[in-house]
């Protein structure tokens, strides 16, 4: 039964995918849903009872609107395309509902800024849902290697998200589906992301996809896509997004004094524990015949309840709802910041390679 | 005792860097030192004291000619800086000695044609002392993933030698002592090496340093660069070398159903096991809260007798050696050829850096 603390949910968009959100409130202590919709009722009826939604506890609407109408509804949770979820955030917002939205939150940088001011004007908060930012993994890595100076100064990032997508469907993916940035939008904003995330959110001076590197399909969606991101004179990130390859989500920064590398940033291997591996002061030994280290490994048991990362950002996002709706604190600006300028990095990559892989200065 | 079968060398520079080939020879059954030379005949007799080489096996010279001139010695294994190499290694192969031959090789792609020419018309053997393409490790990522079909169609190839220098000796690295290309030669020939591997040496239809990448010293030594390498409209591969950023030699390929990566592709962490990792058919669980496998780890065990890389590869020059010195077979063109296309690539992206990080074609 929920209490005046938790959060009570609603779904825009019963996707698929959106079971795993569902699977993440339910395990939650502090959070519940309690309304679905989706502009077909029948995929919203179909939702719930895949996903043992109550009719009892779970309002099902046929409308998004409905669902911004019911002032029980506390915050929502947006999956519907990337060329939909623009518009409806905003009036979401207007309707005083808290938002965490499915990545990318937008088509661009504009649309992101519209929702955010929304939420603004509106006090809610705004949460995209970059999920492996919230792991403990992250937090750790941040605290290990960055906070104590193992790393150093970053020197160099490589960033990747690939999954493949059979052929057949490659060519269904249009740009009302995918948005106008295609796999930069869908995939490239984790690497990207990941490389602003190691420069603690310091902006790239520049941008400039690949030659060679951007693949489209027949309708002209880019499948795929290399980036290199220059900020100042210190530091270089490269990321690779793509269609086209084997699941890959790499993560290796390269700093002055030691380095991390990830193979399973975005979604670890499991869900109940996590690893990344480290050197910090590695060389050479005499000779050349073997180094002074094998990397460092640290292992984050995530086993407990409500410790996987989906769990840790309801968590951090029903934290912020909660403090909001108590009158204790005020929206927290950082979670939009960071949807912003992550945002600001896809669109101008995505300029460069509608320049023909030239330089787009930030 | 030497047999006939047994390759008698001789060292041409006497850094101390070759304490290694030494060693290696020392250890090898069918190899033997029988003299060294330097410049600098102090150094040579230092280096001969420091590795235990008795005056009653090893002819220590004063000079490079000294050594050429010497009808016993079969072999040259040459050190001296990269900016002397071609011109010593045109003349001993003119006095019919064959040629190993640190890396990189020659100042360019010219210079490698005329060692190559040479080495051809007196019908030696021409290897330069890339070690990994030797490691048991790497013959195992050939046939686990390449020749299997594990990895399916290289699509990404992300590869890296980074190894910090002083800040104070930064600056005394001078084109006299590095060479033309500076860190592209002495650390890119690595990860360029490496992407021509992975690509099973087709080499890249163009090149371009990535702007911002590139760092120079203050008399234009270059020190750090990325360059990305196109090939065809099927694959592509960054590469990154620098002397500023912590030791790091990362190779991770993708690939259209698998993907391999390793830390340590270039001197492996010890000397006597290495390992890769790889996953092939990977993806995510059903809602994506993790993976369907983890990566695969593959290990390779080098404890035998000359199973080091250093000592594979002294093997594998030795028999080529030997094969010519019976009669039996002529020179290899492989090798001189891997040396040839890595050394064009070396000198497109040295290129590009001149002329502001343009596209060079290949």
């Amino acid at each position: 039964m929920a209490d005046n603390n938790t959060v009570r949910f609603g779904l825009l968009g019963c996707i698929r995918f959106a079971s795993k959100f569902v699977r993440t409130v339910t395990q939650s202590s502090n959070a519940v849903i309690i309304a679905i919709s989706d502009p077909s009722l029948e995929t919203a009826n179909t939702f719930a009872a895949a996903n043992n939604l109550s009719p009892e506890t779970v309002t099902v609407y046929g409308s998004y609107e409905e669902l911004l109408d019911d002032p029980r509804v506390d915050a929502v949770y947006l999956t519907m395309p990337v060329t939909q979820r623009g518009n409806w955030a905003v009036k979401a917002a207007e309707k005083k509902k808290h938002l965490l939205v499915e990545k990318p939150p937008a088509q661009d940088a504009a649309e992101i800024d519209r929702i955010v001011e929304a939420c603004v004007s509106n006090g809610v908060q705004f949460m995209d849902g970059t999920i492996w930012l919230h792991h403990q993994r992250t937090v750790k890595i941040r605290e290990t290697m960055f906070d104590s100076g193992l790393l150093g100064d970053v020197r160099h990032i490589y960033s990747t998200m690939t999954t493949p997508i059979p052929e057949q469907v490659l060519e269904r993916l249009t740009k009302d589906a995918m948005g106008l940035a295609g796999a930069i939008g869908e995939l490239g904003w984790y690497p990207i992301g990941a490389a602003l995330w190691a420069m603690s959110y310091q902006m790239p001076i520049s941008v400039m996809a690949l030659p060679s590197s951007v693949a489209t399909n027949s309708v002209g969606t880019i499948l795929s896509c290399s980036a290199s991101l220059q900020f100042g004179s210190t530091a270089t990130a490269i990321v690779h997004c793509s269609f086209l390859s084997q699941l890959s989500t790499d993560l290796a920064i390269s700093g002055s004094k030691g380095s991390i590398q990830m193979n399973d940033y975005v979604i670890p291997y499991k869900e109940d524990i996590a690893w990344f591996k480290y050197t910090s002061g590695a060389k050479f030994v005499d000779m050349h015949i073997g180094w002074n280290m094998i990397p460092e490994k640290v292992t984050v048991d995530c086993s407990g309840a409500e410790e996987s990362q989906e769990a840790m950002m309801l968590r951090a996002f029903t934290r912020l709802v909660q403090g909001i709706n108590r009158g204790e604190s005020e929206a927290d600006r950082r979670w939009p910041e960071i949807s912003q300028k992550t945002q600001l990095v896809v669109d101008a990559v995505k300029k460069s390679v509608d320049i023909g892989c030239q330089i787009v200065y930030l």
